[in-house]
């Protein structure tokens, strides 16, 4: 997940008290941006700490108050997945993401296919056909040749089942003890063919919320991997490429926006969307495809499920009077099999993401400061 | 420094006895390097040694026997300091470079510009416009916020003067003793404007050799801030970008290859020219201009200047006939005013690069295993 944040629209939509105003909804979206952003953020912290990288409201505070800040420019400014480029020749869309999971080789997958994967998913939810990756690798000195094999292996065969080249890479070393084995930064280059317009200002009332699948498994697998729980469990990451199902989907209905659920799981992805739009976003927690055993392991440690990390589902939103074909197109592809409409976009409370309980209840389901589960990804 | 390797074309080049075929001397580069393809290298040992990221003989073994073996695809074999990829609506330079530079900050500069500078140089040096970066920061927890903000500051004042944005970045945190502060990785894109062709086998006897400034002060700075050595100097690193100089030679004269000298120096940059094109690289020492404050310091210290790590300068090969238009040129830039020829392209000895030395004498000038200076970028 590349970082975006939806922190200035939040605090835009806190007084939108103009919702009914003759400007156009986008318009009103914009200008509550605008507005917004003429407020500074503030960080609080004098340190970096570990909810800084977990994806929650540190990650956003920080991503605002110092990178935007430094950084500001049209492209960078919408936060998305991944920047969208006009070259004069044609449109791309331009992503980068570090990897630091621990441990590097989990059941499922290991950090060469989750840098290759989690890259090619940027570019597909942003509407592009990955196409080019290039790979920056920080090792610990010491770190064994041969993982680095295995690693590499991995992520060459991730490459060949996206269709994507690794065209370009650099590697550092570093002494032992100044890094965890292996880090990767993966960038990659994709191709903006159609000519659909995605993201979250898209989102209106009456459009419904679609999962690719059953949610959590990489987040539990990655904990049960680390070995500190006494857990065991017959559980496999989801990492995989999510090319192929992204563009069924977008051939098969009108997509408002999709964005693949890793850090701070499919729960952050929602909140973006409701702050992001200007909407309520409404779940239906009996409509939540999640296995039995990660439903079970986040159960024993206390976890909700919507904010366990995935690294080969997305959530996306389309036109609610398709939203049957859109998970038909789905099921149609492996990533996409167990997909299933999971709620729906209402006009309020603006910003909110709220979730109808399987007791019956409403409760509402709100952006983390951190995240439970550091180096996940 | 993206890497590359020649060591295909050095082991190539020794059986170069038909170097007086009929086919033309591109086909005779292009069948030898096929033909040294087939013959895998293999790598010794075992765990990675901080030599495995320095830039010499160790690096490029574990490049070609891991990382080429592993991704191998057209646009990735030339291991230029970019890919160049055709998108069917124009061609565009790819490229990244990880940075591990310790100190953070260094008299000149910190881990911010040269991250900045590097991947503009990196772009600039294939004949590209940079256009477009990506940053992704690997930070250790407990990082001083202060210190991710002067980062930062410097990043966008580099993007800035080298006409280029930052468009979409990720952050990772991981735990203490688990990095070094921090990292950053850059990706970036430029677009090939210019109809030129520029690479090692562009290069041809009678060809001059170029370098654009004074070499070493990036590194012997960063070897006096590590405050290790009992030298106090006053100077500061070269970190610079290279764009406008770079289009100002490019304007000049006919250049056949371009690259900055980072790991490795200027020396391992003539030999990747001497091995890539299978000509002998023929350096005047005199003619190589060297602060006095850094030629001392290598003299204390043992070192030989043409192996140490420039950030703001490039060594070109043009067309010998046009060599001081080259040098013309680069002196009306800032990023070139110390631009001086060097040396000279010879047939024989192919892949060598010889030194006549200011004593009169002439040795080899051959490539390093490792690098006495660990974390230089």
């Amino acid at each position: 997940m590349t970082e975006r944040t939806a922190e200035w629209a939040e605090r835009a939509l806190a007084e939108a008290a103009d919702r009914h105003a003759p400007a156009s909804r986008e318009e009103q979206v914009l200008e509550r941006i605008e507005r917004a952003r003429r407020r500074k953020p503030k960080i609080s912290e004098e340190r970096v700490t570990l909810a800084h990288g977990a994806g929650g409201k540190a990650s956003r505070t920080l991503i605002e108050a110092v990178f935007v800040d430094a950084f500001a420019n049209p492209a960078l400014q919408p936060l998305d997945d991944g920047a969208t480029l006009d070259l004069g020749t044609g449109r791309l869309v331009f992503t980068t993401d570090s990897y630091v999971v621990s441990p590097l080789f989990f059941p499922g997958g290991d950090i060469g296919d989750l840098a290759v994967n989690g890259t090619v998913n940027d570019l597909a939810v942003c509407g592009a056909r990955p196409m080019y990756l290039s790979a920056g690798f920080v090792l610990e000195e010491g770190f064994p040749i041969a993982d680095l094999r295995r690693i590499t292996a991995s992520m060459a065969a991730a490459a060949a089942k996206a269709g994507v080249r690794v065209v370009t890479g650099d590697t550092k070393v570093v002494q032992r003890g100044k890094a965890d084995g292996c880090y990767i930064t993966t960038s990659g280059i994709g191709t903006l063919d159609r000519p659909v317009t995605l993201g979250d200002t898209q989102v209106r009332p009456g459009d419904a919320v679609i999962v690719s699948g059953p949610i959590g498994e990489h987040g539990i697998t990655i904990l049960i991997a680390r070995g500190e729980l006494d857990i065991e469990a017959d559980l496999t990451s989801d990492t995989a490429p999510l090319h192929d199902a992204v563009a069924a989907l977008l051939d098969a209905v009108p997509v408002r926006m999709m964005r693949d659920a890793t850090r701070g799981g499919v729960a952050t992805v929602l909140n973006e969307v409701a702050r992001g739009a200007g909407v309520a976003v409404t779940v239906d927690e009996r409509a939540v495809p999640v296995l039995p055993v990660v439903s079970g392991a986040c159960e024993l440690l206390g976890l909700d499920p919507l904010y366990v990390a995935c690294e080969g589902r997305f959530v996306a939103v389309v036109d609610g009077d398709h939203a049957s074909a859109a998970v038909d197109a789905l099921r149609r592809h492996p990533a996409g099999e167990g997909a299933a409409v999971i709620g729906t976009v209402e006009a309020d409370p603006p910003g909110r993401v709220l979730l109808k309980t399987a007791f019956g209840g409403t409760r509402i389901v709100d952006l983390l400061v951190g995240d439970p589960l550091p180096r996940i990804c």
